[in-house]
């Protein structure tokens, strides 16, 4: 049954499942629509149960409204592109999460002028991969800030996640395994002591294409690798972990 | 069928089979023995079908016995403890091998005193993988020796590792996954470019037990993480790679 919404769309987006706790999102494929790395980071975060979660990057707010369904923390997210930070509260609004969720249209270089520093138990990120060369930028310019180092660096995140979190706070982030030196050296440079990964494989015989990866500020040297996840089984359907990430139990009916 | 050797065993001693080529190796329940770690190293390191290959920390010399089935490389062992030194080197006559292998027993934070800077194509190492803290340390020395950073820190082996190889030559380890972090900010420090990456499981829903690293001597930045390597089956049962890699054929009989 859909749910009838009176929010008003902008020209070339529509509303999507969340597939969790009946959530909507507004997206856009013009202009950006989130994908499975935020749903993965979504649930492999640790969450304060309350207290105060950031997230960065924020896009259309996928990361803030799945974590919404985690925990009862007042959640903030923040998006430099205003068309993506207009997507998200219209999306917020929708779901009637006002009171749990403020989006902030910022360059999250400068967030911590207005925020403070430490003031969050939790920070999340979905920065964008791919180091600008200068070569390879997509032609639509929204999507092309989400994917490419054009507003911030590797470094600018994990710095601005530095400042932003608690002592003893938690850092998670998705990113691309062939990043996995950068992450772990600039987190260690930042004082923030990666303490949990896991690697996402399309398939068991492939190399990880997606890598999670959760720190603590100020915390002591020593890290878990988790069993990988594995996205398709052999026949090339969801294995039963994905299954219950999206759906919530494996193999139920949507 | 065994082979007689004429090999004058020492007390404790015995002769183990290699399980390739038709290798044997002195061992010592109380002394020393080889790991899976030592297998899957010999396995996973990228040697060069000729030139120098140098492995540290090297034990029994199961690392070189094993990589002398893979190259024409000269390839050379340093193991600071004599006792251990004197097994390689009689392992090595037993098998013949004394023209491809040649063993040292030095300190590795002194070795590049004799054998020069960046002399060698590849360099392996299976370092002791738990730091001093000064209460866990095990009763035998040996054995000690061979699992705590008695002698060498993570740093000394990281830091012997970047002074031997070659520029653009590559470094291979075996060590614990919650040292990962450690392992590849030092690999950066010293100008060991992380550039391959597997994880261990002992099963599919396991954290790993065991990480595989090689870098390039003064690489580009630029990472893959390989498939896992699952150790055991559903039914505890080896896994066919790991079976194709002890028995050179999945299943096949021993």
């Amino acid at each position: 049954m859909e749910k009838q919404y009176d929010t008003p769309l902008h020209k070339g987006e529509r509303i999507d499942d969340l597939l969790t706790q009946n959530l909507h999102i507004i997206q856009s494929p013009e202009v950006f629509s989130f994908s499975m790395d935020a749903v993965l980071l979504g649930r492999f975060a640790s969450v304060p149960a309350r207290g105060r979660v950031l997230d960065l990057c924020t896009g259309n707010g996928v990361i803030p409204l799945l974590l919404s369904t985690r925990t009862k923390a007042k959640i903030e997210g923040v998006e430099i592109q205003e068309r993506l930070a207009d997507m998200a509260e219209r999306s917020i609004t929708m779901n009637g999460l006002q009171e749990q969720i403020t989006i902030h249209h910022m360059d999250l270089k400068h967030f911590h002028e207005i925020a403070g520093h430490g003031m969050y138990d939790a920070v999340t990120v979905n920065p964008p991969y791919t180091p600008l060369t200068g070569s390879d930028i997509k032609a639509n310019p929204h999507e092309a800030i989400a994917r490419h180092e054009i507003h911030c660096t590797l470094e600018d995140v994990v710095q601005a996640c530095s400042r932003l979190v608690k002592q003893g706070g938690k850092v998670s982030m998705v990113h691309r395994p062939h990043r996995l030196a950068d992450i772990l050296t600039l987190m260690r440079q930042y004082r923030i002591e990666p303490k949990r990964i896991r690697f996402v494989h399309p398939r068991a015989g492939m190399e990880a294409n997606m890598v999670l990866v959760e720190g603590l500020r100020d915390g002591k040297p020593e890290m878990r690798v988790l069993p990988p996840l594995i996205v398709y089984n052999e026949q090339g359907e969801y294995c039963s972990e994905i299954m219950t990430i999206y759906y919530g139990q494996p193999g139920e009916e949507h």
